[in-house]
């Protein structure tokens, strides 16, 4: 396949993980995530989740939660390296913008999720949200 | 390879990386990025750094900087999925407790670093920390 086709499946795939996530789809995020590969998730501010149980289990608390806050996904990036692809994007959450990694395998011919790490974004980047949200927060470089 | 040997081999390459950043060693710190895979790193509020002249220069900067904290890894989880290996693990960066995301490719036999992203990690695992620290920041849940 064309590399171009594969990122295009690998940034579409990880509209379908937002899409499945703003829309509390837990049938649709169990599509999403891989069978076969060790799912891993670094949801902000939680310990690691290993598994597809406990990574399920946490979709399904936290799309179940009538509070939880709005999500979109803005500025994905695709990257595909033979068997695996990631997208590197920024998620507007209310008023915070995160950056995450989003780790996809092939499984049956789609890209599916296998892993997932979202952490608060930069000063810089919040800026940037500034303009496609309601506001912005700041973080302060650690390292 | 035996399974086995393959999570011992990505783990002592995550070791690596945190030693060079340890040792604020640059010249290890390039061995240990891949040169063929597209490097990407998430440094804690940063934006996102794409392709391997970006992410070494980053590293020039910070290992040179006299001012840089002192880092160190626990709690590494290696999980490797064919050509790919996963490691998660906390780092400990003074009073703070972040939460890392590596990821590592095959070339020529030796595992290598693709891509890095850190954030704060949770209160749960900052408390965790606190016994192998001299102290640690609390976060909160974002979604």
């Amino acid at each position: 396949m064309p590399k171009g086709d594969e990122i295009s499946q690998a940034l579409a795939a990880n509209e379908a993980f937002y899409r499945a996530f703003a829309a509390r789809d837990l049938t649709a995020m169990a599509r999403i995530w891989a069978e076969g590969a060790d799912s891993i998730c670094v949801h902000p501010g939680w310990t690691p989740l290993f598994g597809r149980d406990a990574v399920m289990e946490s979709w399904a608390g936290i799309l179940s939660n009538p509070a939880a806050p709005r999500i979109r996904c803005i500025r994905a990036r695709a990257t595909v390296q033979g068997a695996f692809a990631r997208v590197v994007c920024y998620e507007v959450v209310e008023r915070n913008i995160l950056v995450a990694t989003n780790l996809f395998v092939r499984e049956q011919g789609t890209w599916r999720l296998c892993h997932h790490q979202a952490g608060p974004a930069s000063g810089e980047a919040a800026a940037l949200g500034e303009a496609e949200s309601e506001g912005a927060v700041r973080s302060k470089r650690l390292h």
